[in-house]
């Protein structure tokens, strides 16, 4: 259980026209696997609900070094690193059928207490599910601010919102990438090697947003999304 | 196998802020459903896709009475009613774990030829596959035009397409719901009832969409899609 592994399919609706798994539904597995396994060790967001806490995802890098293709199965491990006084480090790894590793994953979350919005202390209550393995994804670095003009305003739309009301992790990636010009040729000629999220604010419905956007070297784009002056979300793809 | 039942549990990423179902995620189950019932019977998109055939879906009923909640299971039962020259009935009911019935839909679906767009008679290959039993809820009416100016502009996004370049169902569904005002009010206090779907044509990767929204009656409302003054998809709910 402190060390588990979830099988998946790629579904139709997972691939874009290229075939592959797109990399806001690998993002959605590796999410959904974090979820289950919490909720097996019974510290889920359904479980932190009743007491009024809930998890709260603050980085997150994901590096591919080839993507599963419709209709195959893939596995997802997973396993906390560590839990600190603020932070813990929760941990992938992505294999194919054959047990290849074809990519990896390191994510860092805080428990907050929904009221309040203050982190709660993980050390000592999650200190027994800690595995001590790294993971073989480097860690997500600080990124630089961005510092060109905005390309694009959006309004958060009903669509866009999850129960909390807010837009969900997944969604901040697809706004980006929307960002993308010409993607029929882009994304079927690049392919992400490195994905790196650094979620800084809550977006929520009705909020007007502008996307920021810099391709600072040939293979690197960095992305930011503002409410105003507040940075909402940062990201870094690398391909 | 003709008649067949498949479980599905609510997931956090499938309610809204009401704790329900979303419609969206709902439609996205049954269209699963009457996928993987297809894969089962070896009539699916991957068996069609060999042979440069393909589904297309015409149009969508869905009755609901009650919308399961956040971890809630529930049980989509499907089967073909009839297949003829051009088109073919898949009718489902949704049913709670005690077996309640608490909800129903139809829906007409075309298989084409990829390369030529055209119909293919389904008359004698899927007859063995029929059941001879209606669904409970209302077949699909035509819809009358509407006649107001558009609400809004909307170019298609990388993020919206599948596998094929389109928008799939799904997305016409969330645009469309999207144009609502005030959706925390609304949403909170409408309970979608029943929501029809007529699928003209294909909305492709940078088109540029006009959204029609038409409050005919207190509780129906009407919605179209065009490109320029083709229609894509046309939308009736009731509350």
């Amino acid at each position: 259980m402190k060390l588990a592994s979830y099988s998946y399919k790629v579904a139709l609706q997972d691939v874009d026209f290229t075939k592959k798994l797109k990399i806001t539904r690998l993002i959605g597995y590796l999410l959904e696997t974090a979820g289950r396994n919490a909720f097996e060790n019974n510290f889920g967001i359904q479980h932190l609900q009743a007491e009024n806490y809930t998890w709260v995802l603050s980085r997150l890098a994901v590096e591919m070094e080839t993507y599963p293709l419709q209709d195959e199965e893939f596995i997802i491990e997973t396993w906390i690193e560590n839990a600190g006084r603020l932070f813990t480090t929760r941990n992938f790894c992505i294999k194919n059928l054959s047990g290849k590793l074809i990519g990896s994953s390191t994510s860092i979350w805080a428990m907050i207490d929904i009221n309040t919005r203050r982190a709660v202390d993980l050390t000592d209550e999650y200190a027994s599910f800690v595995v001590d393995k790294p993971s073989p994804c480097e860690h997500p670095r600080k990124m630089p601010p961005i510092l060109c003009e905005p390309h694009c305003e959006y309004k958060v739309k009903y669509s866009d919102i999850d129960l909390n009301c807010h837009a969900n992790s997944a969604k901040y990636i697809e706004w980006l990438l929307d960002t993308i010009e010409n993607p029929k040729t882009f994304f079927e000629n690049k392919h992400v090697a490195r994905i790196e999220l650094y979620y800084m604010n809550e977006a929520l419905l009705g909020d007007v947003l502008s996307f920021y956007k810099e391709n600072r070297e040939e293979q690197v784009f960095l992305f930011e999304i503002k409410r105003n002056t507040d940075s909402i979300c940062k990201m870094r793809l690398v391909f």
